[in-house]
């Protein structure tokens, strides 16, 4: 699509020089959710952190089918170290382009710029927005689609998605999922960082993202911000707008009581989240339904998630699952989205 | 507000080469709403169309207390035409900002940006976003707060606040207009253009547009689109969460059944515009009510005007009035703002 982050795969994982795998946030989701893109990791001379992959120079790595390196390291502030620069300088010139979520754009790296001009190759910003996004329409179009919501931000709409486009491929289905964020985009390669596009723009660049497809098809699209959070509902109101689903996953996290870094905000009771988002997303699709609850149960032992599971099914009158516990309650969760 | 646009008033409005007032929208608004900041008018050689106000050389109007020239004519595509640039030089000579709201950046054109340099005057855009604006933390602030707000757009919400902010001061009351598009930043001298701030800040910008204040002072925001607009909703909500609004005036054209631009979108009905607004509007400030409707009746007569206020007065069961109208509906409506 002209209109979204088009980024080359598969890739080599740069982790810069990070000594630990607190600072790879990007690479550990690219590891864990796309293995088959992870060819190989590269870093500087003496940094000792490691996601466990072949250790490739750029020029191996091309040769072993590389398309892109990926800065799989955050650094504080999200600045692209100038440590890094003479290693990504290798890999441009080894014909591999570059694919960045730090703030710090790559292109505004002068002689990143220069090499990446003179190599023909590409300096991939996944947090700089396409240009020439529309504005929404409203139009209905054909396809289904399935949006991931949340109580709250942080609390696994991106995995959900991920894992239940997955479940759908497996059972035969023609799925896309259609990534809204940096990790996202990076994983699909492709996609568009909705929380950075313009404002009038966001329900427009919705819809772009989940265009007009066969009426078999499934796109699964990843939520952003929560509809209750007093920073970002408009966002999320945007990207529901553009969506237009036909399903909704509200994604929580197990025993969160309130907004993450918002104390004075409570989070609202899944009846009323379930209720609030539907009713603002019949503007756009009145036949929208929410399928059921997606409940982040990390740090809680197999029993203590199963038993929550099922306490919350009853309580809540929805199918619950976590999607990172395969089984009986993930299958109906994902019987419950195809419905 | 450093996080505000801040304009240097008043004015010396520049028609262009117009040669009817279709193309004059922002000069129309600023003569009908400011016109103590409209000292004069300037236009190319041979331009037909006029504001009526006096001509002069950016040289008198200086001379005069104008601090800035305003491009006040629209061109097809938001186009700075070329024709137009040596009369902006020559403003910037005689000692003018220069202020636009047009697509194209001033400083985009070199000439312009020399000049402005050497001269020591600043170009405007008020389409341009402030630097550096907040992600929103949600946190209550002191002062009093009304945010209108609309079925649809462009049907008042900017001439409603602004009668609004007039009505509080006549009655003694200290209060500011709060403007968030470009032609209510012209008027006020400052604001922040809120379809033009990148999504994820827009509810930081809308709390750094009213800031904290004497608990006896009124801010009066300018509203943007509507929560009922497929393309536009997410702008509304986060501008709905950042002003954290004690007051909401809804604003509606009478006789509008669907939304300009979509006719597969019918307008909410009154009673639930209100209700659905002010659920979430309770999320950033839970004591928020509703005062009234002020329902836009251009094209009906006086009497047809007075008929429809008081007959849907009664059939929505709230104070109504045109703010364009004064009397004793608008009364109402203010004393219902301020009970």
């Amino acid at each position: 699509m002209s209109d979204m982050i088009d980024v080359p795969q598969p890739y080599l994982l740069f982790l810069g020089d990070a000594d630990d795998t607190t600072y790879l946030k990007t690479g550990l989701g690219l590891r864990d959710w796309a293995p088959a893109l992870c060819l190989a990791e590269h870093k500087c001379d003496g940094a000792a952190a490691s996601l466990g992959l072949p250790a490739m120079h750029p020029r191996e790595a091309r040769a072993a089918g590389a398309r892109s390196l990926v800065l799989a390291a955050a650094s504080i502030g999200g600045a692209i170290r100038p440590g890094w620069i003479p290693y990504l300088v290798e890999a441009l010139e080894a014909g591999l382009d570059i694919v960045s979520g730090a703030h710090d754009r790559l292109s505004d790296d002068p002689l990143l710029k220069r090499v990446a001009q003179a190599k023909g190759r590409r300096l991939i910003d996944v947090r700089t927005p396409p240009p020439g996004l529309p504005i929404a329409t409203g139009r209905r179009r054909n396809g289904k689609r399935l949006l991931t919501v949340g109580t709250d931000c942080a609390l696994g709409k991106k995995y959900t998605a991920l894992a239940l486009a997955e479940a759908f491929r497996a059972r035969g289905l023609a799925a896309d999922f259609r990534a809204t964020g940096q990790t996202g985009i990076i994983i699909a390669g492709s996609g568009i960082p909705i929380d950075a596009v313009v404002s009038d723009f966001v329900a427009g660049a919705a819809e772009a993202l989940s265009p007009d497809a066969d009426p078999a098809h499934w796109d699964v699209i990843e939520g952003q911000g929560s509809l209750f959070h007093p920073s970002y509902a408009g966002v999320s109101l945007g990207l529901l707008h553009g969506s237009q689903p036909d399903v909704l996953v509200l994604c929580h996290a197990h025993g969160r009581q309130r907004i993450v870094g918002l104390p004075d905000y409570p989070l609202p009771s899944i009846g009323r989240a379930i209720e609030l988002t539907l009713e603002q997303a019949r503007l756009t699709n009145p036949q929208v339904r929410c399928a059921g609850v997606s409940l982040n149960t990390a740090g809680l032992s197999t029993e203590e998630a199963a038993v929550a599971i099922i306490a919350l099914s009853h309580e809540w009158g929805v199918a619950v699952a976590d999607p990172m516990r395969p089984g009986a309650a993930f299958d109906q969760l994902v019987e419950a989205c195809l419905a």
